[in-house]
């Protein structure tokens, strides 16, 4: 088989379409503030048998049926794509802080994974037919199928909302992190499983040595091939032609990859994926070798990829909203539940766990690919995988405005500038540490209802053990009583006052922090919110001041400043 | 047709393992100090029927005949490769240049193609069985394609050769380039014209109506197209997400060409290149979106390409000695015999024109990417292939060691540090102009043989038309006299002269600077070279100098550091 020269042509034309529109339709989501890669989804369904091929069967018959030898040329490319992408997603896991997370982590994906698939699989064994199998398939791979579909995490789509609320770096953050890369693993895992157990890969050791040599293949290249490429980078990186030596070394440790776990009966795929995660924990990778890969995968790749979803199935026609409801019901139900549960039992509190279960609700372009997979082996009739496509897109568009409900409610996301309000904020005579704590203290007895003498005594306390005086005039007098929630005073006081600050400059804003007796954390992330505030605040600006209201709105200003960044 | 799980393994390790040979032994010419690209067509060698295939037949069929479904995929990954590779090609032709070069470089370009290509029309015409004539083909198709093939130029190798060996920006460079520039333009329209004399491509309309069509595209494409796209880019560089945005506008320009040419029953890589000239000439495009494109293409599609060379014929069987000398001589004769007599007409002293015809000696991929498609349809049989893949690489890499012999030789590479010799520099006493001048015009006259009053009076005719001191205490007394070669000498004065300088400062070195009468251009390349010297030059360092000797030394050094930049 050789390519003719229509053949040539053909395919130049397709690629050359296929990018300018997914490209074209992703530039105009990215224009709307929506994700690129939706665009690049809706691209498809337009030139696939949704819509051209419904409109103009003639046009869309010449695009994608003239040329046989094209078509295979592009699935070849797409294929590629495919493995570069999940590649590239293999990259961003990092192990050492999945690791780091722990106890929660683990709970929320042990929940966070079983419930879903507990439920997919018992609504996929006993509904089957009324969930979409495919005539001829059978129960049980399909009941796995939908078991694993539900429990799926999209992690880059999880790092990226994630990145735009700004609660990345926050414990809820972390552990949402973490536990979609456990999820993304085992889910693969299991999915490849599935595969392997249709018998229609072409392996030649059965399901039991397939899913042997998984495990071998998983744990030589996580424990000692992550030690070796660890150790080559460096090298590479430096004595070799930059960058291409070090993108085609990483290229080609992946297709190598797919290329063994598609030979031993597994989707390439979980190859390529397993061989991004060995080679993102190498600390010695570039954050420059890192862009150049992401681009080279995202502009080109990508949307090739992308588009190619759209082109399988006719949305049109085989759209089913009353299975689109069940499978979001599903999808929401047992992810939300699953998630927050375990989020719950592994120490969060109640909003906190709301926000990890949302989080974790973003299914992205991974549940796509499964969708994919299950057409091409017969999995999944046309009617799921639109809906899976769907329920792809709604789970991690809603992810973010979710989250954001419970991130308002949520004491981990209290902000000191949320907290103080007009009537704490005064400006003070005082002239010793005693007298102004006096002041606030009573100002934090009269709003929380307690004792003035109780508060001062364990203000005093903490400030005997250690001064309170931060740096650049500012002072923090802080403890921990018996309330509910954290409560926040301030006064400015002239003379300035020595609260032994490094600088030894006295200080003329002193803030009062009161927070609940349990919640170490929670103290710490006020003492350091209102930390970065002495760090840019400039104390002659409050001198200024004429009155305690306009004090109290610089004050807050100058807060909500510093907790944006 | 649906890629099989085997076909998507096989796929993955094919590339994989093509990437893998391509940038490995890729590396090792680099390391070497050869182009890489060559390092990638010998892998090719060593994978295919050459050497792998003679001796391991059986791993050679595993990897290249076990899937021809991967086999077709990888066929479409190097097409789209080669379309890539003559867009960059296009892109780095600078249209401008070509035209400023005006006459000489018309000229160039007219002999160097035309004297080859009637040279190789005659070849093939009267000893096509001898030369290689594929059986059953047409003998003045095949009589075309010699003329085409011995009088290709390859921009890329010969732009690489010339900033290597750091003539790029002197006339003769310039010249060069921008008669390899006309070379390809003309080379790749009379080729694709003969391909659609084949009648293989689809062309619906007839040869007369494919040549038509050419010229329409061509010219719209540089004259509206061009400007078209001139407008376009700085729209999309700054509005659309960047460099994916470009980058794709670029890709997508590129494929849409290199379809629509192929239609039309030409190649698709004409339309490609056409297409990259007119993106490559906008003042617009950023350096930083070239430099992502060459990277981008460069790093993963050229070596897939480069090393798919070597897959396509066997080397070793098809290897035919007499054929290779044949084609040789008539490659080396045509081409500098062609090229060293336009660059004569054009002006070119002996020398230079002998260097033009040397560098206008590189085949390069081009030579490489023409025999291909000759033997793809059937023009050349395999011997012809191998002997064009072979001439390309001994074409290019001979070109830079032939030409250093005559830049060697050459008045216009003479350089102000290769002239003056230790007897011409003195430490004087002199304290006025005349002095210093009749002190320099005696050496002069002792080593050239002349009556040192000539020398002198042309010498100071000259300072009283325009003095010549430069700056910074430098002085470059000057004259054309009778002489065949350039002269110089110089001297330290203590005391200082003043040259009437613009900064006002004494002249402390004083060059004499005499050039042959009619050499306007070597004077002010002297002049200039001399003048640089002065730019970076320190006067106190000279007077440390403890003899004429070491000042001398001091002197070269200094020169040699002017001149490498």
């Amino acid at each position: 088989m050789t390519l003719t020269g229509y053949d040539v042509a053909h395919l130049m034309l397709l690629l050359g379409v296929l990018l300018l529109a997914a490209r074209g339709v992703g530039e105009i989501f990215r224009r709307m503030k929506q994700p690129a890669i939706i665009g690049e989804i809706v691209a498809g369904i337009f030139l696939g048998p949704s819509i051209l091929g419904n409109l103009f069967p003639q046009v869309h018959a010449f695009f994608f049926k003239s040329s046989p030898a094209a078509m295979l040329a592009i699935q070849g490319i797409t294929q590629f794509a495919l493995v570069l992408l999940l590649l590239i997603s293999g990259i961003e896991v990092d192990l050492a802080r999945a690791i780091k997370q722990g106890r929660s982590a683990l709970l929320t994906s042990l929940f966070s994974f079983i419930f879903p698939f507990a439920i997919g699989y018992g609504a996929g064994y006993f509904f089957a037919p009324q969930l979409g199998l495919q005539q001829g398939s059978n129960t049980v791979v399909f009941a796995l199928f939908l078991g694993v579909a539900l429990s799926i995490t999209a992690l880059p789509v999880v790092a990226r909302t994630l990145m735009d609320i700004g609660i990345f770096n926050s414990e809820v953050g972390l552990t949402i992190i973490a536990s979609s890369m456990f999820i993304d693993f085992i889910g693969w895992l299991i999915f490849s499983v599935i595969l392997s157990m249709l018998g229609q890969s072409m392996t030649p050791y059965g399901f039991t040595g397939t899913v042997l040599l998984t495990f071998a293949f998983v744990g030589f290249t996580l424990l000692i091939g992550r030690k070796i490429i660890n150790k080559m980078i460096p090298f590479i990186q430096e004595k070799l032609s930059f960058p291409g030596g070090i993108l085609n070394f990483i290229f080609i440790l992946g297709l190598f990859a797919a290329a063994f776990t598609e030979y031993i009966g597994i989707h390439a795929i979980f190859g390529a994926f397993i061989m991004g995660i060995a080679i993102g924990d190498s600390p010695h990778l570039k954050e420059q070798t890192r862009e150049n890969i992401q681009q080279f995968i995202t502009n080109i790749f990508a949307p090739l990829f992308f588009i190619s979803i759209g082109l399988r199935a006719d949305f049109v026609n085989n759209f089913n909203g009353w299975l689109l409801l069940i499978y979001l019901l599903l999808a929401f139900g047992t992810k939300i539940i699953g998630s927050s549960f375990g989020a719950f039992l592994g120490g969060f509190k109640k909003y906190d766990a709301l926000i990890v279960g949302f989080g974790m609700n973003s299914r992205g372009a991974m549940e796509i690919i499964l969708g994919l997979l299950a057409l091409q082996f017969n999995v999944i009739n046309e009617q799921v995988y639109v809906v899976l496509v769907l329920m792809a897109l709604i789970t991690s568009l809603s992810s973010a405005p979710l989250m954001s409900i419970f991130i308002r409610k949520s004491p981990s996301f209290i902000k000191p500038s949320k907290l103080l309000k007009p009537k704490q904020v005064i400006i003070s005579s005082a002239r010793t540490v005693e007298e102004v704590i006096k002041e606030l203290t009573q100002l934090a007895a009269d709003d929380l209802r307690m004792k003035p003498e109780i508060i001062y005594n364990d203000v005093m306390q903490r400030e005997s053990e250690l001064p309170t005086g931060i740096a650049r005039a500012i002072a923090i007098p802080h403890a921990r009583v018996a309330i509910a929630n954290p409560f926040i005073a301030a006064a400015y006081v002239s003379a300035g006052i020595d609260f032994s600050a490094a600088d030894e400059i006295p200080a003329n804003i002193v803030f009062l922090l009161l927070t609940p007796m349990k919640k170490n954390e929670l103290q710490l992330e006020m003492l350091a919110g209102l930390a970065r505030f002495a760090s840019v605040a400039n104390v002659a600006e409050f001198a200024a001041q004429p009155d305690a209201k306009a004090l109290h709105q610089k004050l807050i200003a100058i807060l909500e400043t510093v907790e944006r960044k």
